[in-house]
């Protein structure tokens, strides 16, 4: 059976909240693939189009999508198989009263660098992927300019002469809250605009099921994007992703905050008001993780985290901050 | 000619100040060994050695050495060539109002484990180091019984049944400041307490010089600690560290904070007293470092920043935070 697609043209949001309306319902355990457009929905093609101010309707996240038996109190996994590029550009750019140094009186706000989708210098073996750039709107006009996955990995971002090779991040992803109606623009336990690095081809993401059905939507992905995404931005584009969609009834240890699996290291993520606060909730969550996984006692738990792995920064510029505690695979295996 | 040995029982400060007497002399672009002692100065032996209190004397940091031919504006290069640990165990612990989760009633304060020195299950083709372990007190009563470099990497501490592989950490290490006296409790621009599991060997460390002679000081190692050092320590434990110490005249970048290059990524460290600042101050330093590189302006300096590598977190637990902002290698070299 070929595996759906959910486009952002059937169906998108700029709001995480508690009563979402499915575009797509999906079975437990199914693969599909979701399209996005880029978190600025096109507007920005050229490096003399620039951004005033951060759009009201930002960070597009295409679904949501129902997960059939999903219940609050269960957990949802997200494995992503892959992220593919889908357009022939991303874009880099400040903003007015946006990103970590929005005061620095030396950089331009607005600012905007297209960097384009290339196919590499070859040098290291790889081989050329012009023929899948072909059609290169693909997300927007249909699916046949997708880069196959298979060669993907060859492709690079071009910022102003310096080839920096594409690994796709999903910046928004998450699903439908416990209470509260959030923005695409803010992270929080449901997830939302987390802005992390992990969240890419390879990983498994895990949210707490807070609503019927999940309610699974994800967009605002980026071509490349440093730890931090500290001007506000990643270089942003299009992306088809693959992902298998499965519920986790009565989960051993329940979540309050998202986990990633990536295959390497396990990880909680934490959004707050203060990069303080963030890592001490994701600490938190992962002596919970660690206490189950090894029967230490708290305070074992404590001290072992102090350690292996440790505290990291996704992204410090969005109306909360997000932070991850990692713990490498060896010592931690998720109890589902 | 036999490298110098320089050990904490010729001398070792608790305080980096604008005005520190040398116990050593070195020429520039000299190589020495310099031993230390643990942080706590050797008082937790057991589990049941607890820490009711930070001590006022801590990070006893071996030196001050003094660099022939460092004046102010220089940069002091500090290359790590190897970290030994020196004893037959470290150890991690909690102390009342102090660490990141000082307010959890579930967590023990204070609380110690005992990490002993273990030679690995050989699982990985490591081969056994007993040889090298005995007399294993060697920092504190000689140099006979630290480890060789050679065999160093198959060792592992053992926390509560768990093997975790030895990755030495120079807790603190700087040099005199510009004015101010700063505890070795505490980070700042000099560097001090910097809790970066990247200073270690193959890395090599550089610092802003306030002061003639520099005058280096270090200590507080660690046999392993996770990025964070969440509970307040790592394995703490007496190493052995072989340096050379170099002198660049008039720098083409002149540095305000320190600088490591650990051979993968350049990453400048900031320490302020929230990570926000940190992080700033990081990002800051490292605009600089691209902006010369690459000939960038600080607006595609910043730009570029956000695509590639990105923030990390040193610790969150000392008097002030350190932050870290990373480039990969391939993308920035220093320019001394």
């Amino acid at each position: 059976m070929p595996r759906e697609r959910v486009s952002h043209r059937d169906g998108h949001v700029y709001e995480f909240g508690p009563e979402m309306d499915p575009v797509y319902e999906a079975d437990d355990g199914e693969s599909v693939t979701i399209e996005t457009i880029d978190s600025l929905n096109g507007a920005i093609q050229r490096d003399d189009d620039r951004l005033d101010a951060i759009p009201e309707e930002v960070n597009a996240a295409t679904g949501p999508i129902a997960v059939a038996g999903a219940s609050p109190g269960d957990v949802l996994a997200v494995d992503v198989e892959a992220v593919r590029v889908a357009e022939d550009r991303g874009r880099v750019l400040t903003a007015p009263g946006f990103g970590l140094r929005q005061d620095d009186p030396e950089i331009d706000h607005p600012a905007t660098r297209i960097t384009e989708v290339e196919s590499g210098d070859g040098a290291d073996g790889r081989d050329g992927s012009d023929g899948a750039r072909d059609g290169s709107d693909g997300a927007r006009d249909g699916s046949d300019g997708a880069r196959d996955g298979s060669d993907g990995a060859a492709e690079v971002i071009e910022f102003e002469g310096i080839d920096v090779p594409i690994e796709p991040v999903i910046g928004t992803i998450g699903v439908a809250t416990g209470g509260e109606t959030v923005s695409t623009l803010t992270p929080d336990d449901h997830g939302g605009n987390l802005d992390t690095t992990d969240v890419t081809g390879g990983t498994t993401v895990y949210f707490p099921v807070f609503q019927e059905g999940a309610m699974l939507a994800l967009g605002d992905a980026k071509a490349a994007m440093a730890d931090g995404e500290m001007c506000g931005t990643g270089a942003e584009i299009a992306v088809e992703v693959d992902a298998t969609l499965s519920v986790i009834a009565d989960p051993a240890v329940p979540l309050d905050r998202p986990v990633v699996d990536t295959g390497d290291a396990v990880k909680t993520l934490a959004s707050a008001e203060t990069l303080e606060e963030a890592v001490e909730l994701a600490n938190g969550d992962m002596l919970d993780l660690l206490a189950h996984h090894h029967g230490f006692s708290r305070t074992d738990a404590y001290l072992f985290s102090s350690l292996v792995g440790g505290l990291e920064v996704s992204q410090v510029v969005d109306p909360q901050v997000t932070a991850r505690n990692a713990v490498p695979s060896e010592y931690l295996s998720l109890p589902f």
